[in-house]
């Protein structure tokens, strides 16, 4: 194909270049783009490191500011090579794009109120910008097909999970009570998730014996059921397999179905079959 | 069946209002319900939080009695409208139902003794108005149909590791002893069960290096024992789609189904399928 | 088969009580054995407890006493109802009940050194009474049959975790250093195996930005190889559910074979199948 | 094959004694092997703990020093008996065997500054000696070959758990703050790393009933996506049994392998099947 290919405008060149990664050039895009993109992400990362950011805040200033102007001269260019602009702006990645973008110019307009906190976490939305590595994961993947099937079940399954923890927070506060860390529900169904999940952070457990009885039926509990989720996905998964493992082709001869993948004659009557 | 329906009495429509979900009234009054529970669990739970009980005490005590009333009157209509009322009393949901609303009244009855912890617990058993969300989860959901076929071996599963624990808590009991917080057995048994489910609060640690060593075999089981409950569900749920997924042809001689894909005789009466 | 028994000897009617369930003396022999281990256990635990022990000695310490000369009667008429009195002692089992009945005579014995350690731990043993219950599940369980399958994978998986741990362990006393917890390489394998497994007691953390960075590869490590053994059982069991599945019954006409599990025809040819 | 064999040169029978496990040399050198690296790991651990190494000083230095003079001879032994010595010396195990071997010899050389921290981590890559237990399990073993074809998957996986942290971690960091122990970015994304993998140390908490929010999502995800890896390995595993499981006839006309349970023809040159 690449051979083939007649002169053409420079707009349908740069949206080569931008969007696919089959020319040379645009696989060089992409490199770039990626380590930009990590880059970008070490540097709001680097900028909270409190000791860092007093001695190398320059150096981090400067480097912020030229990954910004870069990202947004990607932003325009991909605004301009492509057909239908609004399409893109209105996409998950262009609005990732744009926000990840602005955020360092808004702190140049409001430089006054440097420290506000609702700007620092503006700023920090930059660290969205590590959603755009998953454009170079493939959308039709296996593993998302599996997941999408399974989505209803697990959908279900979190439901109850946040079912029982209401009520089994509920009980632990009823049994424990405020003096062992238990305050209110909302904590105490904290404490739950917790618990069922076998995360186990410590800094609120149960005193009291029937307290301890208790988590000890929520943590055998939450030890069994993560057999759930599991259990959705392995199966979707394996269903999965034999979907795409099972040839489709039917035998010319016999209509025979269910060849092996890379059968080139029908087990059943021995006749050729076209692939 | 919406079209051709005759003229009702008022008991009927109020069935079909509040039991099924077919009319736009029964849809309706299905989706009120819901927002009443959720609103009623938020209540319970917001109570809890000392600040905001003693902040906005009258509010939060107004929207109970509210909420108190519609579910007695959603109760008195439930048993009103059923054939068979006492089929519904003595129902789960019937239950659940009746014990979500008497606390308010008893609270209104006993108002002098109003901190009696049993008197709280009882209040607190509004939380179980989320019980009542699992009504919208299709019964005969095929999650739910693997969890039963899994029944037994889960229990043995659990069995097992109620075993497990009695007794590698003992072992750490006298390992540790008094000194290092593995005050009693039972107590041993919490941490062994904390350890195994790989929850791991930390309140209590082995501090002796043999302590550790079996603490280490213990957490090494737990984490290659998760893998039982996760294989039976998996297992149960991977059958589950082949039969499933089985032929759902049905025998035009004895009508059973469940044939194999490849079958052209029925298994039950051996008369020729067509396919 | 009850209704044609023959009258019989005493011992061999003691057997039929005694090892076998079949008769109702047999069953009910087995529920008050199951009462009695429950109980014994509960005794060793209560016993663990300060408090209690302290208040109600002498009713617990009459209560083991009696309930260890059953278990020794019953120990007895095991040895004697049996033909091969040998192979029941050496037997699990019979270790075991015999593990868990000498001790409290050992107390009686060694009375002045009521405190010694050795003699404590040799008191607890009575906890392995416990283990009597695993008697009343099935040991020809298909829960059972996969885990023995999956045993050599299983012991690679646990080879691999050790070696890892040892490794990651090392790594971390290095990182890490004395200062911050990591007093000794045994103590580092320890918080290696603590956090891989993801139980993660939180006694010992890593405090450096460096040993955060590689706990923070251990755990990510911990979380994806927890598939592994769930892998093994799963594809165990489910290969079990295949196997047990598949009847094994070959059409006597056509010779085929697969028949779904009731089938009473084949499916290929219709022809009759013998079951 | 051992009866048939002719005389050997002494270095084809060396090969055969370091190199394979046939004969009963082999199998010895092999056992004495295992035994002195388990010793020669102990011995670090051993060395690492303060109070033993005080203790017992030059018993740990001469044992050291015995087993690293054997090592050598087995190094030495090694590349003499192989055919292509540099094949072996930049094979993965000879880099192994080599490192676990001088750090010992660079103690005698650099021996004034015993305590350099660098020289005291090179003395521990002795522990890697436990890599060489790895060539005890067969390389072709099924669960490397699930492992392997689900590499891709599991990266994927990874790279997604690590997307989600990053951006938990710095959600975290704007909701609690400096104040609550999530002093900046990388340490927040350690922290959600801990919390997703369900680990949970409890040395960084949420303080914050918002951060409590979030968190409980974090766990609550973490312990629904722990679903994912699972699901592929054991799918993974079930595709491998089925496989294997698969007909073990081989064509007699083509060779080839792996014919469906069912199949009267080879599926790749046609020619008929024998059963």
């Amino acid at each position: 194909m690449k051979e083939t290919e007649p002169k053409k405008d420079w707009k349908t060149r740069l949206h080569g270049i931008i969007y696919e990664a089959e020319t040379k050039e645009g696989k060089l895009f992409d490199v770039i783009l990626l380590i930009f993109i990590l880059a970008s992400v070490l540097l709001v990362m680097l900028e909270s490191v409190k000791s860092i950011n007093e001695k190398y805040y320059t150096i981090l200033n400067i480097s912020e500011w030229i990954i910004t102007i870069l990202f947004t001269i990607e932003y325009i260019l991909r605004v301009i090579s492509i057909k239908k602009p609004l399409s893109y702006i209105f996409s998950f990645y262009g609005i990732i794009d744009l926000l990840s973008t602005i955020p360092k110019y808004l702190s140049f307009i409001i430089v006054g109120s440097h420290n506000l906190i609702a700007l620092r976490a503006l700023r920090l939305l930059r660290v969205f910008r590590i959603l755009k590595l998953t454009r170079y994961v493939g959308a039709s993947n296996r593993l998302i097909i599996a997941l999408k099937a399974s989505k209803t079940k697990i959908a279900v399954f979190l439901f109850f999970v946040i079912i029982l923890c209401t009520i089994l927070g509920t009980i632990m506060y009823i049994i424990e009570g405020q003096e062992n860390g238990f305050t209110n529900i909302p904590k105490s169904i904290y404490w739950a998730i917790v618990t069922l999940t076998t995360v186990g952070f410590g800094d609120i457990t149960p005193q009291t014996p029937f307290g301890q009885f208790i988590a000890s039926i929520i943590m055998i509990l939450g030890y069994a059921i993560i057999a759930i989720p599991t259990g959705i996905v392995s199966s979707e998964m394996t269903k999965n397999n034999q979907e795409i493992e099972n040839n489709t082709e039917v035998c010319p001869n016999c209509a025979i179905e269910h060849h092996k993948e890379n059968a080139k004659h029908c087990y059943n009557c021995g006749s050729k079959l076209h692939s």
